[in-house]
């Protein structure tokens, strides 16, 4: 049985009664406002009289939901349907509906540490392949763990904030460094999760206890500048070929919004050692979609699938704090670009041109190897919700600018 | 001439009235309140009336003062040294001085991103012999760029917060991967440089502009666990064999107090690109030590010299951003292990024990390859204050504890 809102929402909205995603909004000098998506509108968690004495709306961050742990986000979550559904609620509710279209969208939550993990097996193949040609596709510890780093928190950005192409230090083979604005800009699509419960310095957290801890979802665009990080890398990892700037989508999806689309993940061989071992293993049926708009023209370069992931979103909790690392409020991990079998399912320009060696040509736009100034970058995903209602992620747009002379 | 303040300092402290350096303790169920150290005794900043009304010493961390700007840090510098230094004062200020010895020390301010360089010769290229004994020492683009990476900003510690033994995945060279508490346990002796007034995203902060930005000086003990670290960091770098714990210092040492401990850097060739160059290039002569308590017994370990490293303070700084990347107050960048050339000025067991093939033999503990449970590692600094006064960082320190079970 499908549940009914009065709230007029359109026809494919990404946004219908089953997902009521979280964001931040100002309208104008006012803001900013925690709010829920219904169809085109938000609804002002702090006009409502009981969800106000909560305390957790009136700081214009999510922060506060984050931290008040999970018995609190289904409380919120059940009184926010059913605001939405009572037609005896829609007269004092009403009010507190704003039109999304005329607002600014803003960092729903601070980032406090952000990871990003590595756990495409196609993607890892593939850049294997483009960085190291002459060793092993995957790196040896590939399959037993999943690789991770942390990158800058302060750096995360809000779907919609240009970026502005980064300067740097780059290295042709066989001549000097030289310094100058990347010429191989790139994307990565990716899906991140949104910490809300802290846990205690030296007690890991399990893959089971991942419903204690992590909020919600995100989608993130991890700009690289591959030339920049090709020249960096070696040996402590990618540095300033990613922290100019990682996009997160505004909209915040409930875990709760996607338990539908729980799938079990792929298999795994060689078995992984007890404490990667999750009794309950998912992962999450999204279909991303990463596309191109240049010269006025927009088209889907590729179609990632989620649900391929080699590592879970439970595996990496469970790997991120095995050693004591404590979580905060705010943490952010992500889960490395998402990339298939096939070549439409690459989530990284660097795969698609395979290192701008093999130009995509892209309908109505022509030949793309890396980002050019005035490019926008638009990723989406879409999953089964409640009853079968599909929903879509918030969106995530970029549009590039040219590097600062 | 040497300036004398009417506090009761006692000889040798490394808290004259030359350094001021700031923190955050608690007396009992008091505070934590912002303070200033001079001898055995901490200045509570909010009990002195015109520096209250700055507003910026009621809020249990230095977060304020940090974002107040370098004109500020030199007002309350001032202000503070008059205080002490004027006799007519004492009556007024002494109400307001609290002995440090009873106190517990917090960490002084809210880490926002915490970056590790890379930055001395003498570690890379032991490191280098070590970990990659087939490979070239020094990796190739060690002398283009400080290399660097993001650690976990919510993991940083203070002084006297002990080490719970991480534990994590471990392989020896010939079998599969096992799961356990690190056996080689190590200490990483640096220092990290604090930022204070955060700068706009996409706009560079040159090496010219650092005491715009940069607020002061701690010590850092980047504790590492070298089996995990060796097996993960391929190819993005270490992770979990760092982000257990890394302890700074309680005591933050104002740049302003180090001026008279700039020197020359050591020349750099091949010579950088013109975003790394300084026109008025610095270093801090800093003296270093690193000592371990084992069985009752004390031994300074190694005496590594800060002025020697290859990379300054202002280039870090100048790297971090040239690609765009924004400061956050808070922002904390270390050092990297400082190493000198000779094994004696050592900042790392790893280096020191040669990874853990040559124990050192320490003087009355005997032979030390990494940490044990029960070991006490601590690291000071001296450096030559206003006037030619010596004074000496906050102390480090950290007590390892046994691994979870």
């Amino acid at each position: 049985m499908t549940a009914h809102t009065w709230v007029d929402v359109p026809d494919g909205s990404p946004f219908p009664l089953q997902h009521l995603p979280y964001g931040v909004l100002a309208w104008g000098e006012e803001g900013p406002l925690a709010c829920v998506a219904i169809g085109d509108h938000a609804l002002v968690l702090s006009g409502i009289d009981d969800l106000r004495e909560l305390g957790l709306f009136d700081h214009g961050t999510l922060d506060p939901l984050l931290a008040a742990g999970p018995a609190v986000w289904a409380q919120v979550r059940d009184r926010v349907t059913a605001l939405l559904q009572d037609p005896a609620q829609e007269q004092a509710v009403r009010p507190h509906l704003r039109p999304v279209a005329n607002a600014r969208q803003l960092l729903a939550f601070t980032v406090a540490d952000y990871v990003d993990f590595y756990s495409s097996e196609h993607h890892a193949t593939n850049v294997g392949h483009i960085f190291r040609p002459d060793a092993a596709a995957l790196p040896a510890n590939w399959k037993h763990l999943p690789i991770g780093y942390h990158g800058r928190a302060g750096t995360v950005i809000v779907s919609g904030t240009d970026i502005v192409r980064p300067s740097g230090q780059q290295k042709a083979p066989g001549s000097t460094p030289t310094f100058g604005p990347s010429r191989r800009l790139d994307v990565e699509v990716e899906v991140g999760f949104v910490v809300g419960t802290p846990s205690r310095l030296s007690v890991p957290v399990t893959a089971a206890q991942f419903t204690d801890h992590v909020f919600g979802v995100v989608l993130v665009n991890d700009w690289s500048a591959r030339d920049i990080q090709a020249w960096e890398y070696v040996p402590l990892g990618p540095f300033l070929g990613k922290s100019f700037a990682t996009s997160v989508s505004g909209w915040v999806t409930p875990l709760a919004a996607l338990a539908p689309a729980r799938v079990a993940p792929p298999a795994q061989d060689p078995a992984v050692l007890p404490y990667l071992h999750d009794t309950d293993p998912w992962a999450l049926d999204l279909h991303l979609e990463l596309s191109l708009t240049r010269g006025g023209r927009t088209c889907v370069l590729s179609r990632p699938e989620f649900a391929g992931m080699y590592w879970t979103p439970g595996q990496q909790l469970a790997h991120l704090t095995v050693n004591g690392a404590s979580l905060r409020t705010g943490d952010l991990f992500a889960s490395g670009t998402v990339s298939g079998p096939v070549p439409d399912q690459r989530g990284s320009l660097l795969e698609l041109s395979w290192g701008g060696t093999a130009p995509l040509m892209a309908e109505g736009i022509g030949a793309v190897t890396f980002l050019e100034d005035g490019d926008t970058v638009t990723i989406r995903a879409t999953a089964t919700g409640m009853g079968g209602v599909p929903i879509g992620l918030g969106e995530l747009v970029g549009t590039i600018r040219p590097a600062r002379t």
